[in-house]
């Protein structure tokens, strides 16, 4: 059951309503009585996949984030579909940036990934048992398959190479569920 | 040294400027050629603290995050402020959130929380050698301190009861840096 809102909304103003986010700002009734305003991102549900190839690799993908001007090593992920369930997601945004299908698919955990001022809700999941076929990366992605060896990743994860903060909370999990 | 950008911008549209986030939409040059936008959500940079106190806890935090309409449990956190070293703004959060000063505070790894849309970049340190004091949170936070011991918030971690990747992310990695 939803617990009632803490800071329930008085009026809220549609700033902007993009493909990737939203942004709105709501203004709203502190706990106190005071009234204070909330810049609020919307955005869809996500899917982060960890895939585990048959070498033990944990497959990752590097490419060019607008945002912060520089290619990440990430592990695949993209935005929940309309009518899509997270583990359909999960299937899809794997075989979309590196070929594989999984015939295991588990989920791990649910985040969000900024709920100081975003919407967005992660659901992760361990992929195992991959077969290859050709990747279909969307027209705007330049995506780079990069097979890396769990130990190596987590290594790279505690010398700050992996810098991603999804990517980390996601291996470091999927470590920990692995034993 | 920085690499020239692979998705050079063309125009720059700035939607909104805020308190906390601000929205821009740029237009970029795609390494194929084509053109296409991208929605960046601006921010400051951040600090996430994991505070360990004298019998081993994790102080953790507990407020309610409007984004996602519900309180969640967070390692302190927030962001650095203009003429502010990280570790300067690591320790002013930890002292206004928890009421702790740290002798030993140490950095751990910087991330993106969310490189796909925003410029966020969180600086991650290792609060030890704490003493008490008085909390000062901001006027529109209302902040639970929430001391809990190591073992337990794995625990809570691996069972998905702490839901903010930032928090999973740092204490994992602390987890591993402490050995």
């Amino acid at each position: 059951m939803l617990e009632p809102s803490l800071e329930p909304t008085i009026s809220s103003r549609e700033i902007y309503r993009g493909s990737v986010v939203s942004l709105r700002v709501d203004k709203v009734r502190l706990p106190a009585g005071l009234e204070t305003i909330r810049e609020i991102v919307e955005h869809s549900d996500a899917v982060a996949v960890v895939p585990i190839d048959t070498n033990g690799n944990i497959v990752m993908v590097r490419q060019y984030r607008k945002a912060v001007e520089q290619r990440l090593l990430e592990v695949p992920a993209g935005g929940v579909e309309k009518g899509e369930l997270p583990e359909e997601a999960a299937q899809r945004e794997l075989h979309e940036e590196t070929g594989y299908t999984a015939a295991s698919i588990e989920p791990l955990v649910r985040f969000y990934t900024s709920p100081g001022f975003c919407t967005e809700l992660m659901h992760v999941f361990l992929a195992r048992k991959l077969s290859s076929g050709e990747t279909k990366p969307d027209p705007d992605e330049t995506i780079q398959v990069v097979p890396i060896s769990f130990e190596r990743v987590l290594d790279m994860v505690q010398r700050g190479e992996i810098k991603d903060s999804k990517s980390i909370a996601s291996i470091l999990l999927a470590h920990r569920f692995l034993g």
